[in-house]
């Protein structure tokens, strides 16, 4: 879901710019993560509200995704999986999301774990760590934190993805 | 987790003895499921109750069940995968009944999905249906509403799991 069909970065940025003043308009370089560009005593702060309720209701959409999604899903078994059991307070706030923007998507196609133990052909992702022990095709969808990563077949847009799976 | 590791039964059976007087020592037939006990004007109340905040808070474990995990764990990497996406309110509750009976079993092995479409070599679950499309072991966990099925391995206990797999 997450850097994938919703933006989380966008939110901690406000939440940054919010709580001490950090410039919206702010770019996260390739290979960083979001507090890497923030000063060191409050760079662990992302944590903490990625943990509140509420931070994932409202994430903005990454472009394309939905009608993207809805194609894909007239030709393959498209199922949403979400690395979202370390946060507890993100399950209620991601399922309402999804009924939200992802309506066509039902409760047996969503998944919420740890471990992306999932037995597909496809994954498309944004963190290289879930294709470890993936057998099938690993689709990288581009993200600042993974743009120097060379070794895997690369998505930047929703397009391409319909390019590829089409 | 349903039925395997928790016991949604008696907790029905608690409810409808609460609200309707129905008798708490209800034996549930084999092959039939709690609702096929209930008179026909209450026998839907069971979708109600599994749907309120807090019906799987405090579900009994099922006997045996903690330790048996416990033991699967030292040999095996063990995951919790319960169907739960269809009920939005079960997902804190189950993720907080896990925290407090299976500690040892961390949020990177606990998945809440629709379809169990997982990549591991043994499944075990009370619902038959879970094992459709999946290739590994099947360990058809006995509950009353599976006791007519000849077709599966069946496990009636976790003693009897652990003689299987250790």
């Amino acid at each position: 879901m997450d850097e994938v069909l919703a933006d989380p970065i966008h939110k901690f940025i406000q939440l940054y710019n919010r709580d001490y003043g950090i410039p919206l308009d702010l770019i996260i370089e390739p290979g960083n993560e979001v507090y890497h560009h923030m000063p060191e005593h409050i760079n662990n702060k992302w944590f903490e509200y990625i943990n509140e309720k509420g931070f994932f209701r409202d994430l903005r959409l990454i472009e394309g995704s939905v009608e993207a999604v809805k194609k894909l899903q007239e030709h393959h078994d498209v199922y949403i999986v979400s690395a979202a059991t370390e946060f507890r307070n993100s399950l209620e706030d991601k399922l309402d999301w999804l009924a939200d923007h992802f309506p066509f998507i039902t409760w047996r196609n969503i998944m919420f774990c740890g471990d992306k133990i999932v037995d597909v052909d496809v994954m498309i992702d944004d963190r290289a760590k879930n294709f470890i022990g993936f057998k099938g095709r690993k689709l990288l969808f581009s993200s600042p934190h993974n743009l120097l990563l060379k070794e895997y077949e690369r998505v930047d847009t929703w397009e391409q993805v319909l390019e590829k799976l089409l």
